[in-house]
């Protein structure tokens, strides 16, 4: 189980993937909900807003997960979702890097 | 039980009543979730404001009670938390007034 067994080079790598993406991630996310505060007229506006919160908040939550066991498939799911880059995990071993390629085609 | 009974000129005092207590309610509710959204800078915000949106909904739909056998008690709170004047029940029973007037002070 290599995608387990991560170098302290590969762990630097994927910290700064991480944090990468999760940056982009929330910084989209605090914009949104800045633009839908903006036109906020009514209660089901509020609601509207609370709803889509609990759902992204849910969301983030389980996405973000740093276990070494999860990060090929969390890589995955980020690079798919376009918070990431595929070359920005550039110095993996070939076998994640793959594993990852694989995973996003999915 | 007189609380429950409800001559149409009271139906329409109260709910005129009612709707501008929400009104204020809800206009409040929503310039201070503007304040929140425009100070957002980090995910801890974004789920702080879900946290508060989360109470205040809960609130609101719990206080919002358009029954007339709650009316007494709606009406007692919304004048004791700010959002109604008695002044604004005026042309209800005698009784009613004294009532909601007492539940206040307690």
């Amino acid at each position: 189980m290599s995608d387990v067994s991560w170098s302290d080079a590969e762990k630097e790598i994927a910290q700064t993937a991480f944090e990468k993406a999760y940056g982009r991630e929330i910084a989209v996310l605090i914009q949104e909900v800045r633009a839908q505060a903006t036109s906020l007229s009514e209660l089901e506006d509020l609601w509207r807003l609370h709803d889509f919160l609990s759902t992204r908040r849910h969301d983030v939550d389980g996405k973000y997960d740093y276990r070494y066991s999860m990060l090929v498939f969390v890589f995955s799911r980020l690079v798919k979702e376009g918070w990431l880059n595929l070359d920005e995990l550039a110095g993996l071993e070939e076998s994640k890097l793959a594993k990852i390629a694989a995973l996003t085609r999915m």
